[in-house]
């Protein structure tokens, strides 16, 4: 078996083991005996713990950020020809379908990335602002082609993107967590949730508090 | 000074170190001298650094989830007779005020209990499924008085209210780390991104990918 393949073997059985049992409580052996190799070949291979658990990081990262951009691209479903909201529907649904189909990755990218210290905080912060700078392309744009308020500044849309973002992430967790909850579901929640308001905003309606 | 206050001294000057410098970098020498106290003092009241950090995680974390209750329940800003928008913003506000005014005891709950494993997690877990249930009661409230969709149920509520726990997290960490981002510019933003949407759910229209 070619040497790339076996790593992703590796990778495949870390991922599951991070995944499900956390980094710590993890050990090398049952990632070693999972993968169907010895544990001397994984150190050969990945070298440690730690730049395994990177390894996995950076895969699953990558693998969740061209999903989102596969559905949303020119040759996706939902190419930049299609309405903002097609488009952010299409990524939505991307995101959670992937996010359901590989629930130990994004348990690894969300949960395990994130508490336990750096550099792996690092990695998955990064994966985060490129999807946000994404999802801030993205509304930015239906924003100039509506331009309804030019006060409707670069700020309003980084801020609204982030809301997003930060929606996103805790929705995928909960439909994980939450047993029947589709991919479809979870982003017909949030464009239930998001859209209208951000509708409301292109069309140049503010939520105000002395309405 | 008795134990009580001089216990608060020392969790203010942990707080601050350990928000500013992360858990692992923190040291209990530094701590102590921001606090005006002996080492030994500190490891006598709160035991080890583990015990102190679970102690400022479960303060910080009282804390916040009495501005946000305060502010909406009767005594409050905006009691229950109050519509619901008027509700949330009010608690929406006080979460970004009270986020605002203490960076480091955000910064504790937000980065440093979710980054340095259990059973630090845990205890902000518990938090936000505090913050998610008070949510989930005050659109269900909602959902319940417009009551146009007898088939929006309690499951989509809890999406609902995942979506804006984690646009609100999402938006704290953005408004601390973006200049002159208010705590009010905040919540106006998420009740911008937010309402109109809910809003409309409650007027009983869903956004569909077939219209």
């Amino acid at each position: 078996m070619p040497r790339a393949e076996r790593e992703q073997q590796m990778l495949d059985a870390a991922v599951q083991t991070f995944g499900q049992r956390g980094y710590r409580a993890a050990s090398m052996d049952e990632i070693a005996e999972l993968a169907g190799v010895s544990k001397p070949l994984v150190y050969l291979y990945l070298n440690s713990k730690e730049d395994l658990f990177t390894a996995c990081i950076r895969r699953e990262a990558a693998a969740l950020v061209a999903a989102v951009r596969g559905a949303v691209e020119p040759e996706g479903a939902a190419g930049p020809g299609m309405p903002a909201d097609r488009q952010l529907w299409a990524g939505l649904t991307a995101f959670f379908a992937h996010t359901a189909e590989h629930p130990d990755g994004w348990a690894v990218l969300h949960q395990q990335a994130r508490t336990h210290g750096e550099p792996f905080a690092a990695e998955v912060a990064e994966m985060r602002a490129e999807l946000a700078a994404f999802v801030t392309g993205l509304i930015g744009e239906a924003a100039r082609a509506a331009h309804q308020d030019p006060a409707f500044g670069d700020r309003d849309v980084s801020g609204l993107a982030q809301a997003l973002v930060g929606a996103a992430e805790s929705l995928a967790q909960w439909a994980n967590e939450t047993p029947g909850v589709s991919a479809h579901e979870a982003a017909a929640t949030l464009m239930n949730f998001a859209w209208t308001g951000l509708a409301g905003l292109m069309d140049g309606h503010r939520w105000s508090p002395t309405r």
